[in-house]
């Protein structure tokens, strides 16, 4: 199974004494309920954790948006850019591919415009809020547009199901993020 | 704390019903050691997983390559785009601006290959493992040079430590998922 | 000189039958004035001309807005997301680095927005005039801010002179994309 | 038409003084063959010239690359980027759509390797031959692939027979930069 690979995968790597992974939890440390193990496989689905919120805590400058906002902003912009990317490429796979056209044209702008997003906000130095704001306002639209139309979808593509989620969760990143800018 | 500040978003998040996060783990099922809630903050960083793994596991076509590295692979080359494009950001926020002009050349460079070897990778529909390995190769070029020279400035400059462990982990990562190829 | 070695180039390439290229102008052909081969390097710089209207003019579908405002903006958004990468980076190579910190800022920035600009003008296929209505509002935004800071440093380093001009260019074509879009 | 709608774009924009593009040439400046106009037009197909070798002429570094070379290696990057984008999206509105799944899939991977490579190569400060190297290696071969897919479909699709030419060109002149990397 996939996430137990994986989650052996940190494991280990953990092991080795790279920092930046959890240690292995001990699954008798639970009762009942979910184990800490089961709480975190389902937390994480066995991925890598992104490290935008490490990195902005150790920044030079003051961080021109609350650190909350922004970090999770971030993750969801880098994220939605690659869920994009990864559906409007299984719905070329599908055979109803005629009908995915325009999911397909929505997520790669989705995809394009979380990019120039995500990377917009995580510069900190000299941070220019008319900027963040322009890109932030594009995203949000995007995500929208995204998100409907694969919702559209989402009974018949599991894929879409996911990624429509996946264009809220960044949708609300962004209107978030957007209202912890300076004024 | 900005950790648990995100932490009740997500769990606030979780109430309104949005799948994609975790249940809000029960502090009071841990006995001893870290608790689930600890354990979670230190793996997530409070941030947000990325969707990879999930959208994959629901791709109309066979995957080119096994899961499991794979996902790692995507997670890891989205993860050091963003920490290589802040830590050349942070770069530019430090008072000895001068003597990190290589690095921030390097981390740019980093992230805008491991962009586009992460969306690459990310596409298993018509799979082409030759466009995948020479994207790999020169990610895991890419990785290496930038973490090298990130660690060269790891003592003085946290986020450099951070992006030479994201540099490091991408690297491997790449690699693995280039030995996982189809030959 | 670069001009003339890499239109030997061109006209060599032509000569080996590769369309897209013009044929090498006689010389001869004009009387006083610049000559065709002065007016074409002016004009190109010894560039590769882009094909962005060949493709276009070769689309399955109705485009979604006007061809000549089309054309335009997608070649500016590509030009002016090479043009800010490379500032942004010429910058970091001055003596007074410390002074240029916000124009590299703005100068990356408003590369990626370019870049995902660019490309969502680019699909026409079911193209969504709301993405393309934001990502230009960004766009414009962006290369109004880069070229103002530009500007500013026009005097004392010539590739922010040039850079500001294509920055205005761009701004330009944006508007007069966004002009045409359907309502 | 659109030429001619954008040639008096470029004599308008010229004659507010924008400097970049060229003066609007006299069309009795020429005694036979074609006219400064045509050849223009042939040669610039309407559209706006990038300003790469503009930017890299002002550089206040020494280029690591000659600068012939490295100038047509950036242009056909960004432009074969473009040409991709537009040909997977053309490729969508074919009636035949599912018959060029591969050639979408292979134009979007290129796309993506094309402007990390471009970017990378527009990068002159602190410039690292190693790294140039594995991004010009995968776009060779990204452009090769992509390509020849391109030219298969030539036949019927006329945006594929113009993006395998742009494919070709970018093939070529990274292999040139390549040859021309310091060792």
């Amino acid at each position: 199974m996939v996430v137990t690979r994986h989650w052996r995968r940190i494991v280990k790597a953990d092991r080795e004494g790279r920092r930046g992974f959890a240690s292995p939890p001990s699954v008798a440390t639970t009762i009942g309920g979910p184990t800490a193990l089961e709480l975190l496989e389902r937390l994480t689905g066995g991925g890598i954790m992104p490290h935008a919120q490490q990195i902005l805590e150790t920044h030079p400058r003051t961080l021109g948006v609350a650190p909350g906002p922004l970090v999770a902003c971030i993750d969801a912009c880098f994220d939605c850019a690659q869920s994009c990317t990864a559906c409007a490429d299984a719905d070329l796979g599908e055979p109803d591919v005629e009908t995915m056209i325009r999911c397909i044209a929505l997520c790669h702008n989705c995809s394009d415009i979380c990019i120039s997003t995500g990377r917009v906000l995580s510069r900190q130095t000299e941070f220019v809020p008319q900027v963040a704001r322009v890109a932030l306002q594009a995203c949000i639209e995007a995500c929208r547009l995204c998100g409907d139309e694969c919702e559209r979808h989402a009974q018949h593509h599991e894929h879409c199901r996911i990624c429509a989620e996946v264009c809220r969760i960044c949708e609300q990143a962004c209107a978030d993020a957007l209202k912890a800018l300076p004024t």
